[in-house]
């Protein structure tokens, strides 16, 4: 990843309340590179901090959506400095990974192409993954001598179970768009061309009537709960949560609107915090 | 839930040797209350301390299963007092489920109707979901600016799978009987005047020949170890089990049954307690 | 488990870079012994030092996988003497199936016929099931006052899912294999002539192409990573992985040989050892 600093390499566009993500290197099949990594974490935490966009699509520009690293630097490709403590240094995938996985916004990724290596298992913290028909998918890290990465080992396994994980990544031969479909990992298979704009209506359809802080907070419980040891845990995260949103003005407007028969204006906002975040750990 | 104390709102009776619970408030969809509460705990108490119980078929008198929290008290519902210390009291669903997840017989739940907000969440530590055919699903909690309770964001993405978990928590629209059964939520579908009966049949079948204590240590050890961070967790915890059921009469008249082909009578009690019960915590 | 000393309980063969180990009691249908442990065990030791070994095939000789524990001791089976310190001894099919998930090398289970108790628990850490036609699998230990062992209330919820797993042991009817192949746990059904082949080509061709260490490390990551509380666990593993396979002849030769579009000749050796290895404790 010792290619010029480029910039650009993410582009993002509003659509209603969605914004679209949009790697943006369509020369190199998007390929994964230090510049991606840093711009796709700076478009998360914008989207985070804008009230007004309630979810996030992700896709890539051209034919595929990321090749996976770049490989301009070739068998050197993974020769990474150590820290300064001489650590091994944070994998920049797990740092995509990770921040997606911590979006206050429920994330469909909109997956236009081909995607291998980083290039899917970033996607696995979205919420939704939306595939072209174009789209296969390639665990390849075996193939390169290498092991998955960008917290896959802990996504993929609780994504499409076990089996399917170990089968996917032990050999990693080529998934095709139906497999991944049949296996849970995708939830629609749609033309090439339309697969944005089938991904940005189930985003609106996820959030419509919904109160943004209850999403954040939901997303946040639901994905950290996932590997809490007993459920007590929850049992404590959440009622802590239900006691801090009880008295909010959102609840009062969702009873009400509720009682109502109408349509609920929720009028608190993410960026002024999420009570009980982060989750408390074990 | 300040409404005023309701006796009764909870009814049992016996079927053969499995105990059918039911909420019991009609009038109000069976929504839930503090006395609600009270009473399923109070239930699943006696089916605990009773050696005559072999399951427990939880079920809604009326058209609907449970509308989730009785909402008479408009948009003050879920203000909470604080507990004595000033943190957030426990919430009241999460404590239903707890106690449903430490039955010691098995529970099969028969979804007689519409199940929203608790009325759902409070069923997913059962072992069985039967659903009429006029059943459906809200887990709206989104859609009131709540979050998820009675511990279903440990339970829903297990019994489920995450993103099923989240697409139907963030967005809280209503899931279908149809969809619930294709995601594994539901084991099957039946008109709504054979449900409870059906769920009884479930429930007698899967204890039919088979030792009480084994059945209450099985249930309680694979609950517990879906949350354990190793194998080697349950590798301790099963073999201090078969190392104390080893020895039983259970066992000596289970292994002497089967070698004679007849039907075992095993003499073992739930109420005597259950060796290495609780599971030992990492 | 006081049978007379038997040798030669597991027999062992090459078939190209598969293993193919035998359970080889057929005329107690492989009934699970204390001898039979310490081979099983010995099997995999062998197979994990012999670098020429890819991939390892577990069956069973004649009509029967595995009919469980040898029950010729009767109803004093599972009297079990307790270690130096009074405490229960470790279960026997725990050692084997913690066996089998550490494993270096992919395991693929070819179940020629009924598997029942440990017969069908110790498969669970394999990679992939292959199953006979003629298969059936009894998770019995319910209807012989015992509970489920072998690791197996860890590993089988993870494999089938919670309900799937909790309805299985509970009950302990028999399974067939069309409804463990249904459920997840079987990826698929053959003619009983033929599921030792079939398995030993599914093995053959998910190592194809692969670098053996880094399946070892995948293997390993993703497994542990099963149990792990957070992402964040699995992101400080991989990238530890990630930094020491980067500079690793393995990834120099894997990226060059895809540059070049030729199949590539991966150096590095199992029995070398494995960095990182073993994975972190959280």
């Amino acid at each position: 990843m010792s290619s010029a600093a480029e910039s650009g390499v993410v582009r993002t566009e509003r659509v209603g309340s969605v914004e679209v993500v949009r790697l943006n290197r369509p020369t190199r099949l998007n390929a994964f590179t230090e510049d991606l990594r840093r711009e796709i974490i700076a478009a998360f935490d914008e989207t985070d901090a804008d009230d007004s966009v309630r979810a996030v699509v992700l896709t890539g520009t051209g034919r595929a959506f990321c090749a996976g690293a770049d490989l301009a630097s070739g068998g050197e490709t993974f020769v990474l400095d150590a820290d300064d403590s001489g650590r091994a240094p944070a994998d920049a995938g797990g740092q995509v990974a990770l921040r997606i996985y911590r979006s206050t916004k429920p994330v469909v990724a909109a997956i236009n192409g081909p995607a291998a290596g980083v290039g899917v298992t970033m996607t696995l913290p979205a919420d939704v993954r939306i595939a072209s028909e174009t789209a296969k998918f390639g665990f390849v890290f075996t193939r390169r001598g290498l092991v998955p990465e960008a917290c896959s080992t802990w996504f993929l396994p609780r994504v499409v179970g076990i089996s399917t994980a170990l089968e996917w990544t032990l050999g990693g031969q080529m998934v095709t768009a139906i497999e991944a479909c049949e296996r849970g990992m995708v939830r629609e298979i749609v033309p090439a061309d339309q697969v944005v704009a089938r991904a940005v209506t189930v985003a609106e359809e996820m959030v419509a009537g919904t109160a943004p802080v209850s999403v954040a907070m939901t997303r946040s419980l639901m994905w950290r709960m996932l590997g809490a040891s007993e459920p007590e845990v929850a049992h404590r995260a959440e009622s802590e949560a239900i006691f801090r949103r009880g008295t909010s003005a959102d609840v009062k407007e969702g009873v009400q609107a509720f009682l109502d028969k109408r349509a609920p204006e929720f009028p608190d906002r993410v960026s002024e915090g999420l009570p009980g975040h982060g989750v408390p750990r074990e």
